[in-house]
């Protein structure tokens, strides 16, 4: 089959490769209809080091279930299912606690240890904990939108949970990227009165703005700061939602957020260094988040998709095939595309 | 009047001082009957740099009121009286939500700002919104848990509150000095069925067997993230309490808490940088925690204390009297004294 291998930074390279295929009696393989490229693609996309053996890609995807092992019990195949980000056996302590993405069996798509979901299909370990079947019948037009639940959508979801976004609070989105808007999306689904969306891509504010933000700034750094608190009374954010991972763009989350307020974050922490410490705590700030349990928010948030009252599918602003994802990577990697669907 | 001054690292002095006074409307002049020294005071005891002026020391006290400003409303000469560390208006938004550390005509005792409460009396800004005015006929006996109100006690029930302890929870206190005492003592009154206790003082560590805690953990760094892991199934604390304020602490702190826990954060944070910044985000772990306001905790603490329920105030294992108050911070910069209390 073809799959999407990356081999180093700028080096991404479909193949073709052994076929996916059943390895313990609890996976699933999946053959891909939808898969995505993510703002977390680019981090690698930028600076891996060259490698022998390229690392599969993707960790995104709908589509139809070929084969099951034989310990699996709720999958079969012929399910129209979505694969969220991480995988989960569904049972363990964290799992019951709703926190997947720390199942003790768990762990990450596109990655050597998981497979890839831009490629023609992908092995699915812990099927039954995994994936998510979706409604007979769902129109086209939403496979988009479910898509993003996946990962993007799911995140902005969380990100704002973990930032204690609550009816009539005043939000502040930290990012522009494809989370940063599902994050906008999130906060007005949970009853935000008002919507700061940080960034600096004028097509992107203009969906933010669609998707509900009522301000947009493009400052940075400390002009970012003076700008949020005149827009907030002076105080700040009650609630940041930190969708990018920069130690700068962290440290801009603390700094704009209101005394007792929060920031989730769910941006990918590129240092593990996090100034700010002090700022934070004279503030009496939560700093929460993390990789979103995306699994445990599809029955929160299908029904609002397929009902059409959200609609994150819109951040897709490019698809390719799977001799397009080079393309796709480049696209998203010069800001030219948002967010870049792969139809294998 | 004598007062405490604080002149550069180690150089504490027990001056002739004039007079605490009124100054604003909102004043209260408190004669202090009972102060205390802070583990916090020890910061500037070991790296202030040698200034004109000295420091005015204390941010802890019990008192009588002896005038009070024409604005005044709620508090009466007579009136005995606990000083918070931190003086508040009691009517801003912050106040009115609970967070009196954040108040917009706010500021600390203990400072060149605020008056200092290791002195004969000491002048209280905003006095209706900052003094506790305390019941009549309360016995001697309980002015010692009563005066840890003021910040210790306060402050590990702020920890306990910020790391999210609830019945049946696992905790670990990061720290073994007064606070981290007074934060066992906050977990087991919250219900928390295990409580780990990470310090190295024997005294201090019998001490939180006796609060409550049930395992104390010597170890440090990575030998006390692998000991508490081992005490708590293998997955760390649901709860951390960190008491210290050291980028170290609050690094170990990260590393035992369970993936989803909290860590509450009540240390003065000695560094702006926080390290772990990473794992605390794939753990998706909440940090929290600040200046307590404690100023809103005494309702909820108060009757434990006059019923004997909490004996917070064991934490003073030293009493001097003014002219002691330099052997006072020496007892516990050597760690000879837990706490000291200070009677004028």
């Amino acid at each position: 089959m073809r799959a999407t291998l990356m081999y180093g930074a700028g080096d991404v390279r479909v193949e073709e490769v052994p076929d996916a295929r059943l390895i313990e009696p609890t996976d699933a393989l999946v053959k891909v209809s939808r898969a995505a490229i993510c703002g977390s693609d680019l981090w690698p996309y930028r600076d891996m080091e060259p490698a022998e053996s390229g690392r599969p890609m993707g960790h995104e995807a709908i589509g139809v279930v070929d084969a099951v092992g034989a310990e699996v019990r709720m999958i079969k195949p012929g399910d129209v299912v979505a694969m969220p980000f991480a995988f989960s056996d569904g049972t363990c302590e964290f799992c019951r606690e709703g926190l997947y993405t720390a199942c003790v069996h768990g762990g990450f798509f596109g990655s050597f240890d998981g497979g890839g979901g831009q490629a023609e299909a992908v092995r699915i370990p812990q099927a039954d904990g995994t994936l998510y079947v979706l409604p007979g019948g769902v129109d086209e037009a939403s496979m988009p939108s479910l898509l993003t639940l996946t990962d993007v959508m799911g995140t902005g979801h969380h990100a704002a949970r973990a930032a204690g976004v609550c009816p009539g609070a005043t939000v502040a989105v930290v990012g522009d990227g494809a989370v940063g808007l599902c994050g906008v999306i999130a906060a007005r689904r949970l009853g935000a009165e008002q919507i700061l969306i940080l960034g600096r891509h004028p097509a992107r504010l203009a969906l933010a703005l669609e998707f509900g933000a009522t301000d947009a700034v493009t400052e940075r750094g400390g002009e970012a700061v003076e700008r949020v608190k005149e827009l907030t009374g002076g105080h700040g954010a009650h609630s940041v939602l930190e969708c990018v991972g920069l130690e700068a763009s962290l440290l801009t989350s603390i700094e704009i957020a209101r005394p007792g307020g929060a920031v989730g974050r769910v941006g990918v922490p590129q240092s593990d260094t996090l100034v700010g410490s002090q700022p934070a705590f004279y503030a009496n700030l939560t700093i929460s988040g993390g990789p979103a349990p995306v699994r445990g928010y599809f029955d929160e948030l299908l029904p609002d998709v397929l009902e059409g009252r959200i609609e994150p599918g819109r951040v897709f602003d490019l698809a390719v095939d799977l001799d397009g994802v080079p393309d796709g990577y480049r696209a998203m990697s010069d800001r030219t595309a948002i967010k870049v669907m792969v139809e294998p």
